[in-house]
């Protein structure tokens, strides 16, 4: 799933380099892509030392991960950074959140191949550039950024009811007392109660970046 | 130039994946996109030490070869091969030319990113197995070629007009006794007698590459 999220990451990045408004930041994007797809050569890599072949092991991902991207194509440079900033960080944090189930081979790969914090703060830099100097961007760029979020849920959803042993390997997420999760532990059982905290985790953070760059969650 | 070409490179090969036959070619293509962008930010960063902004260096190229790359769309998947093997090979070709008369440090540098071979072993594999198969793809695809080289040719008579500089440095290249060029020696001053011996090199070259996977020259 993180070899194709890497390889679209990289395609969709390197597309959107037509938006860009100047030949440096088309040079910047093309550059964040690059570090993509040299990320998909070292879970290839990992995957071939495993016996499997990376198109089959990629090919369950790739209607929920195609559809993602087909569904959120940026209209503008603003839309696909943050698309990058708020798509990107939101998947960066839950494949860190697995990685601390799988083996410490495997974990620190994933630590390795998820984003360089340095492409979250250039996008976030751009963005908070852009709304100081048109602060009616603010509006569009919320909506889009919540249209991101409910296409990424839509399709996480899609992955995990097709893939129990990776819903499995969610449910060994500890459960953790959140006063922001609004059901009872008590009624839960401890699997879910452990997706639970861990979207709620998730949200807190990505809630976090978008009052960071200045929009609306 | 360079600088602008591996960009565009990059840029034209990932989108270009979308005509992948399956997805062990297009991660292949991918990641020879990927090596591209690794170059361009080789030269960006020897700019950068020079104190020249890439992008202000790159911006007299952007017409001319964004121009052959919009004439030299392919249409498919073994277009887009034909193309970085036929394309891209003479391109690096006429770089390491260019690259003796430049100082050690540069001269090593283009080396390092003009591409590598097994890139054009990839495509020339592909091509001669796409040709076995299915013998009537040869002539479709020799008139691509050509097509390419036509192109080619045309912006880079665009390119050493508008940069005499340039044009200059080819005019160091010295003169060889070469029976494939038909211009008299004698006639010629030398500086354009270099030239000649350069393109009768890039020629043969291309010739040779053309027979290797049974395209028709």
């Amino acid at each position: 799933m993180l070899a194709y999220g890497e390889l679209l990451a990289f395609e969709r990045m390197a597309h959107d380099t037509r938006l860009a408004p100047d030949l440096t930041r088309r040079a910047r994007l093309s550059q964040m892509a690059g570090a993509e797809i040299a990320n998909y050569g070292l879970i290839a890599a990992r995957l071939a030392e495993l016996g499997v072949d990376p198109a089959l092991a990629m090919a369950p991902f790739v209607p929920a991960l195609s559809a993602y991207h087909e569904q959120t194509t940026p209209c503008d440079w603003l839309e696909a950074l943050v698309k990058a900033y708020v798509g990107d960080s939101i998947a960066d944090d839950f494949f860190r959140e697995i990685a601390q189930y799988l083996d410490p081979v495997d974990r620190q790969l994933v630590f390795q191949v998820v984003h360089d914090a340095r492409y979250a703060q250039f996008a976030a830099m751009e963005i908070r550039a852009a709304i100081a100097d048109d602060p009616k961007l603010r509006d569009r760029l919320s909506i889009w950024a919540r249209r991101l979020v409910g296409e990424g849920v839509t399709q996480a959803q899609r992955v995990a009811a097709q893939r129990p042993a990776l819903a499995g390997l969610l449910a060994l997420a500890p459960a953790e007392s959140d006063p922001s999760v609004h059901v009872s532990a008590v009624e839960q059982p401890a699997a879910t109660n452990g997706v639970l905290t861990l979207l709620s985790r998730l949200t807190a953070a990505h809630t976090a970046r978008m009052a960071a760059v200045g929009l609306n969650n």
